[in-house]
Order: C-alpha cells, then sequence, then structure tokens
C-alpha cells in the first residue's frame, strides 16, 4: 500500500494531488523523478554512488541505500511513472523529529545554466546559505501527545536569520520547542542527541573526515538531514539519532578537488551544533 | 634608504612611477594605504587584530607584525603620503621563492556594493576561485645563479587553469622549475619546504585549526604568502618555509559564524598540497 509520508519537513510534497513521494510499509521512500534533466541526474548520481568502491563503509551509511527505480501509480494520478526506490529512514520512526539543512554557501555548480545560477546566487543571498554556509531548508521537532509537533511553515523557515538558524538548533533538542519566543529552548536532549560517541555531532565529522579527502563528488543543494526520536529518549532508550545525506539532483564530479563549498557549509553547521553541545554540558 | 622591493609577486607594485610598497634595511615593509576605504579597512584591522588578546600566539605568528603608520616619500613621487608600517618577512630572504595564493571561492563579502559584487564574482568565475577555492596570485621560483627565477607573468598567472595550479604548485618545490613545460617538475623540495613538523602543509594545517574555531574575522580576498629559501636548503641549512597571511583590505566581522568560505579554500590548496608531500614521499 502506497502513501503520502507525513514526515517531510523541505522538497516537493505529495498533497493536493501534486506530484510527490510516497512510501510502503517495506520500509522504502519512493521519489519521483524529476523530469527537467534532475531526475536522471540523480538516478545517474544513485546508480554511480551505490556501486562505487572507492566509499568507505562508515561514510555510505550516511547516504540512503538504493533500490534501483520502480514505475509506480504517481501520487498526482497522472498514472505509471517512474520513481527512485530508497531507504525510507524516517517513517519506520515513532515521532521522529527532522531538521532538513542544505549545506553550502553556494549551491549552484560552476557549470549551471546563467538564469539558474542567478536564481539560485539570488536565493543564497536573501536565506542563511551566503553568510553561514547552510540554510534550514526544513524542521519538524516532537513536543508531546497534546503539542505534537512543532513545524514552522516553509516561508518562515526560509526567511531564517542566522540568529533564528541558531534558535532553531536549540529547539530541535529541547523538550519545550514552542513557537513562543519567549520561553527559551531548553536544550534538554543536546547532549543526548547532538553529544555523545554516536550522537549527531560526532556523525557530522565523520563525515567532514571524509569530505577533507574525497575529491569523487561535489555536492551542491544537497541536505544533512537530522532524524531523532524524542520519546526513545523519554524510555531510556536510545535516541536513534542519525544524519543521512538526501537530494542529489546537483552532483557534479568533484575531478581531483575537494568540495570545498560542501565542506565549509558542513564545518559551519558542526560549529553551531558543537557550540550547543558545549553550553550545554 | 626606502627601495622597491624586487620579491613582490602579487598586488600594486611600485614601478614605472606608481604607488606601491617600499621597503628599507631595518625590516619594515612599507605598504600605502589605499585611498578608496580599503586602506582604512586595512589600518582597522591591522589595529585591532594587533591588540585582541583572543588571537593564541602559535596563529598570531602567521600574519606580519604591524609597526603603526608612517608617512613616508610616495614610490609615485607625490609627496608624504600614509603607509602601514610592517614586519617584512621576505627582503631579508637570500632569493626567496614565493607563492601568493589567495584564499576563498568567492572574494566578496556580502554587504559589499553590488558593481564590487559583479567584479569580483566575474573574475572567481574566469580563474579557478570557484571551482578550486583558491587561485594563485602570483608566484616566484629560485633557479640558480644562472637562470635566477622562474616568474610566469601576471596574465599568465590569471589564467591558471585547475591543472596549471597543480603543475605550479610542484614547480615551486623543484630544482627545475622551468617555463619548458616538457620538463617535470621533480618535486625535490616537496619533503622539506612541504613536509616534515615546520613545512608549510604543518603551518596550513596549525592555521586551518584556527579557522575551525575562530569566529571573529572573515577574511575576504586574503592571501596566503609561502615563502622558502632553497639556497638555504642547498647547503644543508634550514628552508626557512614560513606562510604568512596578507592582504586585509576586505576583512569583516565574523560575528560569531566561522569563516566557511577561508576555510573551504583553505582546505583544498591543503589537500593539493598534501597529494604533492604523498606522492614525493
Amino acid at each position: 500500500m502506497l502513501k503520502v509520508p507525513d514526515h517531510q519537513v523541505a522538497g516537493h510534497q505529495a498533497c493536493d494531488g501534486k506530484l510527490g513521494p510516497l512510501i510502503d510499509d517495506s520500509g522504502h521512500f519512493y521519489k519521483p523523478l524529476q523530469n527537467d534533466g534532475r531526475g536522471s541526474h540523480e538516478l545517474a548520481f544513485y546508480t554511480s554512488f551505490s556501486t562505487d568502491k572507492r566509499i568507505p563503509d562508515r561514510i555510505r551509511k550516511f547516504f540512503p541505500v538504493f533500490y534501483g527505480t520502480r514505475h509506480l501509480e504517481a501520487s498526482d494520478g497522472s498514472g505509471l511513472y517512474p520513481h527512485l526506490a530508497l531507504e525510507d529512514t524516517v517513517s519506520s520512526r515513532i515521532n521522529p523529529s527532522v531538521l532538513d539543512a542544505k549545506i553550502g554557501s553556494r549551491t549552484w555548480y560552476p557549470q549551471a545554466a546563467e538564469d539558474y545560477i542567478i536564481k539560485c546566487l539570488k536565493k543564497d543571498r536573501e536565506t542563511t546559505s551566503l553568510e553561514l554556509g547552510f540554510r534550514v531548508s526544513g524542521l519538524r521537532v516532537y513536543g508531546n501527545k497534546e503539542t505534537g509537533f512543532w513545524k514552522p511553515d516553509k516561508k518562515c523557515v526560509l526567511n531564517f536569520s542566522i540568529e533564528d538558524t541558531r534558535i532553531a538548533l536549540r529547539k530541535f533538542v529541547s523538550s519545550n520547542p514552542s513557537t513562543d519566543s519567549d520561553i527559551k529552548p531548553d536544550c534538554s536532549f543536546a547532549s543526548t542527541v547532538y553529544g555523545g560517541p554516536a550522537g549527531i555531532l560526532a556523525q557530522l565529522l565523520e563525515l567532514k573526515s571524509w569530505f577533507e579527502e574525497q575529491t569523487i563528488f561535489h555536492f551542491y543543494s544537497c541536505s544533512v538531514l537530522m532524524v531523532y526520536e524524542k520519546e526513545s529518549i523519554l524510555q531510556g532508550r536510545n535516541s536513534g539519532a542519525e544524519i543521512k545525506l538526501v537530494d542529489f539532483a546537483h552532483v557534479i564530479e568533484g575531478k581531483g578537488v575537494i568540495d570545498h563549498n560542501f565542506l565549509g557549509g558542513l564545518c559551519s553547521l558542526i560549529k553551531l551544533i558543537s557550540d550547543i553541545v558545549t553550553s550545554s554540558a
């Protein structure tokens, strides 16, 4: 049974008869191939990446597993449509808190079309991308059964200032992620979710060490997804804190040069999260 | 006695009656204040930096010592003119080989004037800055008494491709830095100049560790100068390998965010140099 995932925080969504991703009960996430070249580009990346022997396992685990393509009934009712079949790392979780950070101060690649560059540059300057090296594209943070999720709308998130981004990263690991700006986020879960040997910070640092060396791919307009389960922590179990890279429609060949644009942005995200862990310790 | 330095590889030069830097016998380098705001900006940076207690000594040593300003007879004959008095780390050396790498895939800062941004962006795209995260602005490499220096002209350097940059970084530490492109650079001095505990790579890594943390300054259009003395190596003495940051006319406040643009470019330079050290070991 295909259904529309309810955990998405960014990207095209399959609501109101639009074309968007679907999930099933087998733990697969089906992403419709975008039809302007981006779809085939992303497919080419997954195909190449999934068989590339140079990717160490410690890094491969940060990417969704790729199961090939499937022709499925599209969410917009247009009939059979090709979808990427991917590992669904979020839907199987219980009330997952999710944050999507688009990495890089520049979301366009040097060889892109001029109008695309102008469009991206404008958005990079209007959001925190240019100054901060990344921008939050979306998030939802679980509060409790009564409050449900704190999920600021897309427009609001794209207007985040650097300070808003800092606060969002604090709220993401707080027990009181209210919209009320007078309430200071308590960062109760910072040490559990961000900190520790298996926390998000450790995973980001592992990813960083690879980006300091790898010259195979340049990841433009790619996101780091951060996920964890609050209720699991409250029940004394593992937070399930995990990072995944997603969105590879604008990955280009590295040609022997490191991805300094992604690396710089990643280091900026690491610094902000590291500051939160330190100040909550 | 003031004179025109002969070791400059980039920037304004005091030749043909133009305004440019001067040196004297006391080890000072006098840089005329640029009069379009850049001069006062650079002066403000040196003044602030030189008294900033947050800069650790292990990092301060990578910046020229600042001795205040001096009114000196300008090199263009226009009379007394204000100059920054700086430590001259190059002129006191014997036949120094020098390479100037302008760091960052973006040389413009977010708040700059629109026409300045367009100008910089164009140059970043035309040079290796955008793709490589830095560009070589100039270099001179000492050969021997007969051949003197290999010093490609400014226009040629600005046209460097990524591959040309790779070769220039190899030639910089070679005993045969010929213009003849058929001769493969031997990288004889790679392990001495780039490698080792006091080599340029170790210094760049030290600098990098600071950039992963520091959120005080953002260094736009700033260069890493690399210097060493070939003859000193041949005589069995220390290579004198040293890095210095120069050109601070476009430094802005970091406001709690790391300089991801500089850091990314620095990591790219580190990777290229590291590759040379590894392949020459």
